[in-house]
């Protein structure tokens, strides 16, 4: 894969961006960043790469594009395979993999936006809820380091993005995440040790100024 | 995995949990079928096995539980090699695959209950989206027998399980879904042509007879 064109469409702040960042970092894959920025118009490449659903991140391998993030960072891990795999070789722990991986899909992003998006009692209910997956994540987690034990693996990537909106989500709910979970905290403070992931996640306040655009562009205010 | 214990906790009207049946089909699994009752109570097991969703399907393999059920097809794929392989050796094939395994995921049950337990406006603009979801998996079907050309697999075992629904779904919308795709509904006839299909999915007209009651028990009426 490295000697090919690989292309990445992406927008700062995605948490799913990230993913195919870090991963494609942990790969040492070289890749062409473009940046969409998502919140004016889809840029022709885009809609041709995505027609189903016109979202970021999108991979480009030498022309042929995979679309949804968490299908990307298997297709990275499957195309690289002389590098430390993502995922383990045993079925059950390879589905397991896959559930908390497809957790973290379902609820973490819709929970998060809700938290910085609205305000009283909904707030409030995506709080509880939001705390209560990362404690159920805590739960996966154990007193591993990583998710994958001693190794960086598919669930740590799908998840280390959130990371850096911990702040925003924070600060916008007014709570603190570390004393709800400092195992998750510790977690993400280990991660962010990594070049792959420390060079792929923005600045936390710099996630945190970007909202009042987003909210102001997604016509929350 | 023959000559081990294998359980699939399931619910017969349930698109998810037909997936499960027909792989295990596919791949001649033998397993015990336990039925739940999901409107009433949720036995024991199911809330020991899936703790975190608390729904079926949950396959069960020497005790240990396999939660999701692309992920559990995945699962029955990866530990029973010898048969017909549900998903490509390709990495982008697979991507593909998995793709729009995850497209019916994120469309098809959600556009689909909203077509027979909404009416007025919100039911029609459900009908719109569900023949465009339709339309767009007839694009990815193209004139191959199966998604996976002369191979029934992995995007076929994902979809197949509505198809015992489109009657229910034609009857509420009061529209044709062969006039609208006819490409999908010739696929399904297809597929019922398989034993591992017919044997797995019920009759189109006993799921129609028990929408009203699950409209009823999920306080849609």
């Amino acid at each position: 894969m490295a000697n090919n064109e690989v292309i990445l469409l992406d927008f700062w702040p995605s948490m799913f961006g990230m993913r195919l960042r870090v991963a494609l970092a942990e790969k040492e894959i070289k890749y062409e960043y473009k940046e969409e920025e998502l919140l004016n118009t889809k840029s022709p490449l885009l809609l041709q790469m995505n027609p189903v659903h016109k979202k970021i991140p999108v991979l480009i391998h030498n022309g042929k594009s995979i679309c949804e993030s968490n299908i990307a960072v298997e297709y990275i891990d499957e195309v690289r395979k002389d590098k430390a795999p993502f995922l383990p070789c045993d079925p059950y722990e390879r589905a397991q993999a896959r559930f908390w991986a497809d957790y973290i899909d379902k609820k973490m992003h819709e929970l998060g936006k809700k938290i910085w998006a609205t305000k009283g009692e909904e707030q409030e209910a995506a709080k509880k809820d939001f705390i209560e997956v990362l404690k159920v994540l805590e739960g996966a987690l154990g007193d591993k380091p990583y998710f994958g034990g001693d190794n960086f693996v598919f669930v740590d990537i799908s998840l280390i993005g959130f990371y850096c909106w911990f702040y925003t989500y924070a600060t916008y709910g007014n709570f603190s995440i570390e004393a709800e979970c400092p195992k998750i905290v510790a977690w993400g403070k280990r991660c962010m040790q990594r070049d792959s992931v420390a060079k792929s996640l923005p600045n936390q306040h710099k996630v945190y100024e970007y909202v009042p655009v987003l909210k102001k562009k997604c016509g929350f205010e």
